[in-house]
């Protein structure tokens, strides 16, 4: 097929998102498909309002289902984390630029390794230095570019594709035409980009 | 384990369920569970809001998820279908009553076949008299009773438990302490049922 790669739609601070960052590396060289890291400024930008409210029986749920799917896939977590966080837009603007300087995906894994399993609060700065230096890149520089005019420009610019072409949550994968949303639609984008259909031969997955 | 069924939470007007309800008696012979359907009064009456608002980018997406799915688990389908209902609150009554005397699951499946496959608007009087014609029930009697006060009031209680124990979209599959929503989420509730984890060997089923 024409495309060469399905595109991974997401945004720091997305809870779900979690799961496919920690596990879309290995789920990629299995499958032998290219991923290209796509972040965005927020759902909240993109719909108007936030996935989850505080005190919905859907928000609980969430917490359990990321727990469960966790533990299925081995990857370590420790709840509760801070939730929602407070600024989205300067860690999304970072990994927007990493993905520029290619250090994003590396920034990407550390900002959720430090919110899910060390507590920290997505975006804020100890956070942010925290996950940068495991980058090898220095706060200061990076947070000046990606507050400037440019990065900011860009991520806009972004967020607009990613309504035009119909995301309206995250993780999504995008493959053509084709919206995946859900980290558990990881496996459905992979076989849609190598088959055209959900399933391998045209049964469920 | 101490359960004998996975509770199996509906409610007509949902489309998601379609899906479930058109394949969940083959399913259930194949893994060898038991499912007790439990028609509740609407995700709007549980969470306050309509889970598809026109027009919105979500909704696009619904509607070319499920045709997706229809077509891997080999489900007719023919879009569009009248959306959203207008008599939903009838609808899930008769679904209700239908439960107590027994006709309700052959209700359900041939309310869904007329809504997704004829293009019947659910819940008005054409497809209520034909879906009640399938199961051999006559539509007056069943009408009557379905507004009843008992009928009433039992439909508010079931939905009161839909919300005390954390539903708040269908279909929902519920296996002890533990939601699963979404028609995708039908084998994870199966294995947890079955091995008390989503996988049968602790890995992505």
């Amino acid at each position: 097929m024409a495309e060469d790669r399905i595109d991974f739609w997401l945004t720091l601070g997305s809870t779900y998102s979690y799961l496919s960052v920690t596990r879309i590396g290995a789920v990629a060289k299995t499958a032998g498909v290219n991923f290209r890291w796509r972040p965005f400024a927020g759902v909240r930008a993109l719909t108007g309002a936030a996935p989850f409210p505080d005190g919905a029986a859907k928000t609980r749920y969430m917490w359990r289902d990321i727990e469960r799917r966790a533990n299925m896939y081995g990857i370590p977590l420790k709840l509760p984390v801070p939730y929602p966080s407070a600024n989205l837009r300067l860690a999304n603007s970072v990994a927007f630029l990493g993905m520029r300087e290619g250090w994003g995906e590396q920034f990407v894994c550390a900002s959720y390794r430090h919110w899910f399993q060390h507590g920290e609060e997505n975006g804020g700065e100890p956070h942010l230095r925290a996950s940068l230096a495991e980058c090898g890149q220095d706060f200061e520089r990076v947070v000046a570019l990606s507050q400037g005019d440019t990065v900011q420009h860009d991520l806009d610019a972004e967020t607009d594709e990613a309504r035009r072409i119909g995301i309206f949550g995250a993780p999504s994968f995008v493959v053509g035409s084709e919206i995946f949303w859900g980290d558990d639609r990881l496996d459905d984008a992979i076989n849609w980009f190598k088959h055209s259909r959900l399933g391998p031969s045209g049964q469920k997955p």
